[in-house]
């Protein structure tokens, strides 16, 4: 069992560094294998490092003096703050101190930094952001959900790729299915994209192309790997996560609309507890940004730290499994 | 009070004619000053008509003796099934002996007749199909949802001012909130289509622009008129549904994993009930398909009776209202 070394954007997302450093901590009592790196603010990360027991062998602070809000151009933010917690973590995962890093901050200084300063696997023509979505049945992964829109099928072809490795060595999905975004089966409808890139999917050796998925099929698992451009991608997450929650909200209000439905809801609260716990995407940990020299994985701006320990936690698979050389084998 | 003819397709959809004919019947009984003109196969249709009461002198049956698939090439289907209820319906609105045509048959030969049967009003350059979706505080309309991808940013301009139009007169919002979707908030996120766009809509004096609609922000009503290119529209709108009924499928497992939470389930049947109703597309009729020089709306394939006279009574406002008048005034 070789060591895995994560760094630890301490200072990224609504709720650092005390949700962040507390979800390092959890990580670093359940996995042996691992060791961190907390990037941030000194004083502070000391303070809530204070408040746990852990192995002071394993990990270790790197002070970053800078931080980078969400409102920042994120292309400006990264040649600028030098001494900021994404830049300072990024070099260590750059100079091979680490493997990995792990944040909750802006998502665009993150994947601008992961290309700029962790720098792409050579053939690799644009890294996509891939999370993990909730289905009936398990987990997709939705990949690209990044910044950079308007991809070309070369690109998308390269997702379905990376996308099935991933599902494949990380998630355990032996033979992942993969599917193309579109707006009917049949493969003569889609727009330019679409109908540029179904035909080169098919003729793709080394995935296992299924070929269209209906919006509506995605929650239900019909694909292990979901290909499209980042645009589409990321209106599917944000409304993956917005129809989620606004239907929850929906049904709470709507059993607290009578005494009989009251008491119907105290009875049925720990199943339906559950239920959603199968639908949250924090258990899933973080989406990674593949394709670069190490691994970089973006968490939830809002991440409590059940999220950060699972994301960290999804860093050591990827590391063990060797992503990076089966990325620049299959390429 | 003027009379309003609309022509339904009686052998459209999954439960033609049975829920079809139902639901025209009903909306008939519930509205006086419709006239309903049911196309399709006389005996089958007469069969149905057969099982009510109803004012036999609104009520006109015309026989077409082809029905258009759901899986056949739209274009050819329109071009060479000169008998089918589609076409034959469509063509009484051409020839003005309707004002409307209420449909539940193939999206595609829907949107190539009304563009090449009903045909365009002049100045519209692509008639969008604009489905009302609800939300958490009512419904927005999402623009478009149409087969015609890869829009242009003019599209898009008349997209918004049609769709103010409608929610407006028929859904009766005054002043409706227009915003485009996109990944982001700031005027500089979008890709090409978006950035395009965004400022035309800015400059826009007769639409009250709200910015950018993140799809999170969707569910939860925050525009009234949603813009978009019809791919992502399409995508959003499936999404809608299968992610819906994907939670719904999800919760109702749960209850019934304890007997505790069965009993609860039953509890909270009514309200839970109430509340997805609220959420539920069918109450809001069908999907109008906007800019042609007749009224064209698209119902579910799956539409039962009530989504049929939803669809059909959402005819009269945009009638009465002179929509196609007040599209004319402003594009």
């Amino acid at each position: 069992m070789s060591e895995i070394r994560i760094v630890v954007d301490a200072m990224g997302g609504d709720n650092a560094p005390g949700e962040i450093v507390k979800g390092a901590i959890d990580a670093l009592n359940e996995r042996k294998e691992i060791t961190i790196i907390l990037v941030g603010k000194e004083d502070k990360v000391k303070q809530e490092l204070g408040k746990y027991t852990y192995d002071k062998n394993r990990i270790e602070l790197v002070n970053a003096t800078q931080e980078i809000g969400f409102d920042e151009p994120p292309v400006m933010a990264i040649r600028t703050k030098k001494d900021s917690s994404i830049v300072v973590g990024m070099n260590l995962v750059k100079s091979q101190k680490a493997d990995a890093f792990v944040s909750a901050g802006s998502t665009g200084a993150i994947l601008v930094g992961g290309q700029l300063i962790v720098g792409r696997i050579k053939g690799v023509e644009r890294p996509p952001l891939a999370p993990l979505i909730p289905t009936t049945s398990g987990v997709s992964l939705l990949i690209d959900c990044g910044a950079n829109v308007d991809a070309r099928s070369s690109h998308l072809v390269q997702f379905a790729k990376i996308g099935s490795i991933y599902m494949e060595n990380v998630v355990g999905i032996k033979k992942p299915k993969v599917a193309i975004v579109n707006i009917g089966a049949e493969e003569e409808k889609g727009n330019m994209l679409v109908k540029e890139t179904y035909p080169l999917l098919k003729e793709c050796k080394d995935i296992h192309f299924i070929g269209s998925i209906e919006a509506r099929e995605i929650p239900y698992g019909k694909a292990d790997v979901i290909v499209c451009e980042a645009f589409t991608g990321n209106v599917i997450l944000k409304l993956y996560e917005g129809l989620g929650s606004a239907l929850i909200h929906k049904v709470k209000e709507g059993l607290l609309s009578s005494f009989r439905s009251k008491i119907g809801a105290v009875l049925i609260k720990p199943a339906l507890k559950k239920t959603l716990k199968d639908f949250d995407a924090s258990q899933y940990g973080g989406a990674p940004l593949l394709g670069l020299k190490g691994l970089v994985v973006k968490t939830h701006g809002s991440s409590k730290s059940l999220e950060v320990k699972n994301s960290i936690i999804q860093c050591i698979a990827f590391s063990e499994q060797k992503i990076n050389e089966k990325i620049k084998e299959h390429l």
